[in-house]
């Protein structure tokens, strides 16, 4: 064990922050960071839009149904981005780029740049004492996002990251065992996995019933269930078309 | 500056490693991290697949055109999953699930659970002197992939990565500027963009021309319109679709 892996072990999102924005030298610091990361194929095909404007991040709250990103230190928007790398080429290069950048590929290309960005901002940010969550909802409406931030084609965002000292010292919610998540050299049959599930499901009644806030009745197979039942926003993927990527 | 920072800004991908294998403590600890990762809605929608098994190495350095896959001292294939969402659900509830996860919104949420959690695993490895280097080429076969490992629906190979005590020290690869990837409350307009990328192609210049292997005349944006021109392969998206991911 170092300091290092005990950072990442000791992650939990934190939703409640003091009002301090980022320390100018933090913010540096965790962007370089995110700068850093691997890329596929040199591609770096990713933007990030830091927030401070107090209604861009008012607005952001009410879409993600998330009070406290107007409240928070600072606000990262992850983008997947091919728009730069057309910015220098000339009109018949653009024509080829366009076309190919629309397929599976290149949006799971994006999607994993973007994200190993942000995971380093976040482990990071999480060494300086900034606490950070993931804000998937932004999702909720990527139209209004778009607007907000003046988004050209071939732009899409992806999450947002709120970030800020946190003025809350949450739980760690327990994750998916080594049983249930890592196989060696073969998909695991449907039995152990199951029974690995099982182990799990006990960890968390366990966890539902006796933790400090929200206690419930609950297992995560349950809960997958349910979570898996909800439609999510329709209109996802026509957004994602219209931006250009992900259409062949 | 803090070790952590310092470990994520030294990042370099390596590709040549001692043909040690990881101590079974180091790869408890790096699995540990990634299983720490944070997660849209506690799905954990992703799985990891350890590769020993030397014929399979040999068969993915084959698929991916990356010798050193196979001299490695370990091989993690990450997929995103929801096979196991469904392990305990019953047919009625499955149909309804296998529905949802196809759209784009649920594969975009794979693809980012799987990622944070190999960055996880990326930044603990280099933590403890262990190598690594992400490889998306595992894309150039994916029908091998899942053959490979067995793979049911609902679980895609997303990209591999290799890990070992390194045999090499390469040079940092330089970086887009803050000027050109990191933007504030708006997306950055194209003239001052186009700035911020001439001033890295000076940068990459200097660095291609000056390099201790592989010296040559190459811009950036010049190697980008090259790479965007190139059809990457176009059985990725049916294959996608036949693993029930992305279909609508």
């Amino acid at each position: 064990m170092n300091s290092i892996i005990d950072t990442i072990l000791n992650h939990r999102s934190i939703r409640k922050f003091t009002e301090q924005p980022l320390i100018a030298e933090h913010l540096d610091m965790i962007i370089d960071a995110a700068r850093s990361s691997s890329t596929s194929s040199y591609l770096m095909a990713y933007t990030m839009i830091g927030v401070t404007d107090p209604e861009k991040k008012a607005a952001l709250a009410s879409i993600s149904n998330q009070p406290y990103i107007k409240d928070n230190g600072h606000f990262v928007l992850f983008c997947g981005d091919y728009h730069r790398h057309m910015l220098k080429a000339n009109e018949q290069e653009k024509v080829t780029m366009a076309y190919n950048v629309q397929s599976t590929e290149y949006f799971m290309i994006a999607t994993v740049d973007a994200t190993i960005a942000a995971q380093n901002m976040t482990v990071a940010a999480e060494s300086l004492g900034i606490g950070a969550c993931y804000i998937g909802s932004i999702k909720r409406d990527l139209d209004l996002v778009s607007d907000l931030f003046d988004l050209p084609e071939h732009v899409v965002p992806l999450f947002g990251l709120a970030l800020g000292y946190p003025d809350e010292q949450q739980e760690i919610k327990p994750k998916l065992p080594k049983e249930a998540v890592y196989f060696e050299n073969t998909y695991k049959d449907d039995v152990a996995h199951k029974a690995a599930l099982e182990q799990f499901d006990k960890t968390i009644e366990t966890y539902y019933r006796t933790r400090t806030t929200n206690k419930r009745e609950d297992s995560w197979t349950k809960q997958m269930v349910k979570t898996l039942h909800n439609q999510r926003n329709d209109r996802l993927t026509p957004f994602v078309k219209e931006k250009k990527f992900n259409t062949r």
